[in-house]
């Protein structure tokens, strides 16, 4: 009976929004700890920040025992996306902030931040949104990395005497191509070259005419698919609406059709009753 | 009545396009006297500046008035956003161009530039529009500043050792960052790190990644999100015009269909008659 | 009689495709003329392209008069825009490619490249689109305007001393935000005054967010409104398709019920045929 | 008999999923070993990377033999253009790898890398998307050129003395210009003009706002392009869904409309039987 309504409190907690506005303040004040923790503090302050960051941890593991419980199952519970993110981070942060261990320790506090994404509705939804974009440039990202991949190995074999440090092997001449499409300085890279390659900047401009193109069109893709998918869901409504509209308009040309073929029904059975008439006058009258 | 009729001159003025016409000239030989400022001047020029400084916040100090009790009251007159704004420009200019305040009183003067957005309507229109599109990035713009967060802390931890200036702590890591994210020198940070931990440029390139992700999904929202309504009333108001033409159609029918109905009615009216008189003659001839 | 001929062989060679033809063909050898003098050539051949500039020029002027002789008058003549084009750039390039106005001379020389746009119909339609673009970007452009003056008073008040090269004057100061807007190495000048203001950052990133803001909502303006007209025209369009197909399905029914109403019509007379001869009847039984 | 067997067997390895799968396998196994290269690499393995490269050679001239004898004809095989391209790359890998066409060999053998395009069906049709995508960029880019080679031009005449480097002669210039676009370092050759030709800002300023307008609008056009084109078919579709769905509406009310004609019909035949019967009791009577 004790356990029962102990989960039914925990329920209640888990749902009421006076806690869901407390867990955000416990996110932003950790959030803001491993910021203070990246300046130079005095000693007493570095000191509470320990304190504190006991307390959320303690604070986050409730909460999270709290909202398994209140779950229907370990099944129910872990068959949320969100709820075995916010359950990994909160296990990585029960790390110790001290030892050998310090700098990971802090690094996994950092990802306590991530828990605001996924405490915010709004904010879930868009990570739901841009999840959902991933798949979709998929197979660009394939062509990109075969194009950069090629650039890359040729860049390799042509430039690695000139300059090793930009491109050495093709993992340094990718990262060298990736800045290229960024344009950071990559004008003094390829005067490098065409000291020693005069034609060299034929490279360089397919390289970049490639890139641009292929993510001008990937973009435009993009607006496409989502814009196909929207304005689709959009219209679909708007014709069935069109549709409705017209469907009661010909309903009601069909109910007067409807009538007008009864009232010919009864037109049919006093004529009906008029030649019965007539027959038996015609009757009477030969008999 | 002396005061009504200064009122009603007072509306007729703050209404006529001529003296609109002359408060944008006022506003143009404001922010040109601003502009004079910042060049070296003889003392002569200088000292005209300052009278006709004087002469425009007389005249702003007066429009405003004027268009004050041009207006149905305090009220009416506040209740438009853009009559605060102006008001609030108004008295900020009125700090004196002298002693310590010299720099403020520039600074503040600088602004009556943006009553030219006040006073030209499609300006205000465009400043509306912009206005209006700042809750729909509110969301990403959270997210985006999670983000920054993250890396600025993990940056901040990892780096600081290597480049207090650009890693020092977590505010000055994530302009850092916004720096990368134009893509100004990122090259040269990364090189800087990657010296001594080699696999940073997986930290540089995942944000790049991801920012631009984000960013590039945050514009084609917004495409979609303008575009969306637009097309929406465009929509409505096509899918309404061939409504009513397809209704108009649909009421000839149903016309066509209620003059069928009462040629109908005439027969059965015809019929009853015509079984009345055969009913009759029956009679008759029975008896 | 030999005026009219010479008018009516003037109107058959401006027509002609080959005549075109060979004006591109003198067009594209009057732009590597004009390129081949950037380079250092021997002295023959620098002759020679004089030479060949006369005999360009000499056809051009030709060119022009035909065309002008097959056209109704001067009045229809230069009320196309392309011939004014044509014909100011025709007479610009006849100052003499010598003596003191020999780099004004050549500067004008170069614009002839231009006479590929009004050759080339598709390219004058690009043109004329683009054209028609400016409009609708020009209150956008002043919006633009005044936050650079506002942003660019300011930055020269506060940062002149700091860097009189770039914050000297509001231009000068214009033309350092036009350059940070462009993201080109503005880092290092937002150091340079952080160094003496701390919370200058402010400045650049307000500035960045501003116009980054305002030039995704110009883009977003420029896309829908294109969008608009073409869809607008499409849709109208379908629209126009869809309703004439309707108005058949309709036209029919209309048809059908008009059938309808004839044959009760005749069903009328028929019934008071019926009237009469029974009328007839009972009225000789009775007599 | 048992060439045909010979070939069917070709026809089925061609088809086989596994066999695809295996040939995707073999051209990353050829892009790593190709990356591979780029590495300084022990002895034994530079040896066992030019076995390997035997290896994958045999086996891609085996499966373009396959698959040319499992197409019906050399006439069939080689109108597909992935055919072709397949056919280009296998024989330029071919040429030895070693003696003084070791670099040339190697750069051919890269190429093999794009094979994955001609076997991945989603990268090909991406492909085809953006082949498809450049003749509607053709004239935008030949306007892009005239912009280039205008400015260039002029470019290399006024500022090839200050800087033959970078404005020497007019492809030199193109190149400069190219740079400016992508803004790279674009203020340090502008303030070096500037100290000679104070206004030169002007051309700087001129040329980035006419290639931004441009690109911007050539992007619009691009995205408009290609939304037509599937908004169209997407339309199509839709309204011949309604349109359907509205005929199926009006052919039940042509069905009722058709059967009130019937039954209007028998009315007729019904009536005109009782005119018949009325008009025999009436020649009966008289007689």
């Amino acid at each position: 009976m004790q356990v029962s309504e102990l989960l039914s409190l925990f329920k209640r907690v888990d749902r009421s929004k006076t806690f869901q506005g407390f867990v955000i303040f416990v996110i932003v004040v950790s959030a803001l700890s491993i910021g203070a923790h990246t300046y130079h503090l005095p000693a007493w302050l570095e000191q509470s920040l320990l304190v504190l960051d006991v307390a959320i941890t303690v604070f986050f593991s409730i909460e999270l025992i709290i909202r398994y419980l209140a779950s229907d199952g370990a099944k129910a519970f872990f068959s949320k996306g969100w709820n075995i993110f916010d359950t990994i981070i909160v296990i990585g942060s029960l790390v110790p902030l001290g030892g050998s261990t310090i700098l990971l320790a802090r690094l996994l506090r950092i990802f306590r931040v991530l828990r605001l994404v996924s405490m915010v509705p709004e904010l879930r939804m868009l990570i739901n949104a841009l999840l959902k974009a991933i798949p979709r440039m998929g197979y660009i990202a394939l062509l990109m990395f075969v194009i950069f991949y090629i650039y890359g190995a040729v860049g390799s074999m042509l430039f690695a005497d000139i300059n090793d440090f930009l491109w050495g092997d093709v993992s340094i001449a990718m990262l060298t191509l990736f800045r290229i499409s960024t344009f950071e300085s990559w004008t003094s890279i390829m005067y490098e070259t065409m000291a020693v390659h005069p034609l060299s900047w034929l490279y360089y401009l397919t390289f970049i005419f490639l890139t641009t193109f292929v993510f001008l069109n990937m973009m435009v893709g993009a607006v496409l698919d989502v814009m196909g998918e929207e304005t689709q869901i959009m219209r679909d409504h708007q014709a069935k609406k069109q549709l409705d509209e017209t469907d009661d308009a010909q309903t009601a040309i069909l109910a007067t059709a409807d009538d007008t073929a009864l009232e010919i029904q009864k037109l049919h059975a006093k004529i009906d009753q008029l030649t019965a008439m007539l027959t038996a006058n015609t009757t009477k009258a030969q008999r």
